[in-house]
């Protein structure tokens, strides 16, 4: 399967405006790109590649006052593939979990984990350990959240999107993972493509989506609270502790966000 | 000058419970140990140390059920130097700061900057950039937050502290660095041992301090808004993007702490 | 303006032939591109793509018996300004030198920096530091080494080219880049396509051009000792330590190169 | 087992002077250690650590005039098991390999695979790929190659080792890295400790080791061409694409090298 993918953004600025942007697919679907997703930019302006502490590759550049656009155009190819289902993926206790994973056990901007372990204890404390308590939790989370747009909000934690009972993607996956967390289950935080491929078609305008990792059985398995079924397409782009680690992009200074479209689709031979 | 050092941790577990340690120096003050710091364990466990991904040395061990006497009584020498001030330590634009300084912008768990930001411009914008404007954050925070360790709070964010205005060490850093990394200032915190050599002795019992650094002119400089003033004697510990980073100890599992004590005092030649 | 340009390469291989083609225009220039440069192959093959080390794509393929050609033909945007001259561009002491551009200041397969320490130190070390420094390793490289195709040789290091006084521009490059490195100043190797804009027309066949960039003043400058001029129209291919990293092609495997193609041409408006 | 190890390095500077140390374990041993291998410099200087592309730890530091002693004395855990031999271990196609070990069949400082293609193709073309393969090269340069201290040259490239049959362990791991990229096997330096534990007592005064690892059936195994047999007790420090990447070292600016010390010992409990 190929799938075509890419983005058009247009920012406003006064001034001369720094961004960093995180939006080439991840260096491990590098190698399935059939079209390159190279950012392009309307003016011209040096760019700056470099990989961040997990790896993603970022973009550097200095937006010019006046309008930029910000955009790629790619296609991929996709195993076509669900995401994989592995029930008896096994929980590892604290002491043999890889150093590498630890990290991804403490709290982080979104992720307060402090303020919901009594609770997640509670809650899930008795599921399964392994698959089973991680898909207890996605079930929870799927279900406590009602999903909207108009409730998004940047600063919204996994203790708020508990609270309020309300979000978009990147909450539901903020308090999976921190319940995963609280649980001592490494999780961690992805950010990519995702169409409605092998689903009914969804209306409304896409959007970069939010779902999360976690660690069972020495290996990182792909888990999507919001969705909560296996899914068929995503596009990886990055990963880290949560979404304050894998913005989309980041001005650095006033700008007015003037165009925002993504797409995602399956090429149908013609 | 030598200062003795050191601390005597001990922990009630009532089931085998791995711990996550980070009590060594840093590894950047290793050459001044007169007197090693290794981590003693009573009873004897086995430990494992490794390197998290800020270079901070981190011990794991399993503490069995029962109590855990966990300490170190080491010497190390000190240059006797107070901490530098440079006021003409310059800002750097976003375009020209090194990509390792980077992830010291970006929000983290208490470091809520997203919450700060409006107020840090309009508060800070105006003062002159660099050491200066550093500065006058430290002197905002140090007569904004009001001193007590019953404020104390393990899930305190920066904007929370701003809010209440109450807290200990740590709340200050939080607070002057969530404040500087939304002026672009990359900020990092620290934690480590800090006397009361050079100033009136402090009867409260001690405890770790945080303070925290912030990347001027080329490289990282120490600033303390809890004290607000240059103290000699600082022996840093670790570093990170705020407290969720490098916590003294991380327990994962129920425990009781029943002892905790610190110290760091002058050795005076008889 | 815009440039033309592109190639058409065929081999012939007796068995299956492993390839890697380092050949697409680089990620900072996909911006510029009128006309995509997508690599195409007859017969056709299946096509990987990846970011090496460095971040440049390179392509993989594994060619059938017989010919196989390989070919792009695309158009680019492109400033038309020469390369920029900034004379008091300053060195940076190693001890300020950011971590990332510390690789560049080794020895690598044709930069053998070892073996020209003691001259780049005689001969450059009493140079003004920055710009100046490197332009006058530039203007020694330019009068010192020969230009003929017939000088050619895949294994030719710097120490070599040095000594034998002859080369092509990759030897020019790879020379300075050493005396470069020996006076610790930060220098890659770029590869790329170079026409003969604004300057009197070359009756050789084109081939790939290759200079480098040297780090001062927090950031990369041009220098092409071959030339020894600010050019117009250069289209950056890969960077890396030498050419050993961005060889346009690696076969795994005997070929024959049966027909080598270059072409970078100003579009002139009808 | 515990193995205690370490070094005394002592450079006598005229003037401030850069450094860059590899002298930490790799960070794939720092979880072995039960003494930290933290670098000590009497005087007293900052240090500042990074990880350099491949991983590696290294420590930049200033030297001031004078002496400066760089030391440590560390002890580590080690199974005691002696290097795996894995003779079915199979080789990859080129088209096979994993994009990241593509950097490892390329040429590079002293490993000039282009000056010894023909010569490997010819002598080890026949041997049946995979292990044996690896072992046919390193039997070759074990006999081929006379060892001596004397022969110890910085600039020494693999073919020159080749030519002079006379090195040292990097010569004889040079070469046969240089072999098996010639025959499309991805192959790495490694730099470490490597004592006599269990074989008859060496009394040269101790350096550091230099092996190499060949990867193959999807993972990476340790080679040694200068010993050719399994060892017990390597401690590894850290890996790149030959000993420019790896040097123990690098100074940036005259000294002396005053004292030179390095120790490997299996601890014996009284």
């Amino acid at each position: 399967m190929q799938i075509r993918f890419g983005y058009e953004l247009a920012y406003r600025c006064t001034q001369p405006t720094p961004m960093i942007l995180t939006l080439n697919v991840h260096y491990t679907r590098t190698s399935d790109l059939v079209r390159r997703d190279d950012l392009r930019t309307a003016p011209h302006v040096p760019l700056t590649m470099y990989r961040d502490g997990f790896g993603n590759w970022c973009t550097r550049l200095v937006a010019p006052p006046g309008q930029i656009l910000i955009s790629a155009d790619a296609v991929i190819r996709d195993s076509g593939e669900p995401d994989p289902v592995v029930r008896d993926a096994p929980q590892h206790p604290v002491e043999s979990l890889p150093e590498e994973t630890l990290v991804y056990l403490l709290g982080s901007r979104y992720c307060d984990t402090d303020n919901l372990s009594a609770f997640a204890w509670s809650q899930f404390g008795q599921a399964p350990p392994g698959w089973q308590r991680v898909q207890t939790i996605c079930n929870f989370v799927h279900n406590h959240i009602q999903f909207g747009y108009q409730y998004a909000r940047p600063t919204k934690t996994a203790s708020e999107a508990f609270n309020e009972r309300q979000g978009v993607c990147r909450d539901y996956a903020h308090l999976a993972i921190a319940f995963c967390r609280c649980l001592n289950i490494p999780a961690r935080y992805c950010t990519g493509y995702l169409g409605d491929i092998g689903i009914p078609h969804n209306p409304d305008p896409m959007d970069f989506a939010g779902w999360f990792e976690a660690y069972l059985g020495g290996r990182w398995y792909t888990f999507d609270p919001r969705n909560n079924k296996p899914r068929i397409g995503r596009i990886l782009i990055a990963r880290g502790r949560d979404a304050a680690d894998v913005a989309i992009s980041m001005t650095f200074g006033p700008n007015t966000l003037e165009r925002f479209l993504v797409w995602t689709d399956e090429v149908i031979a013609a």
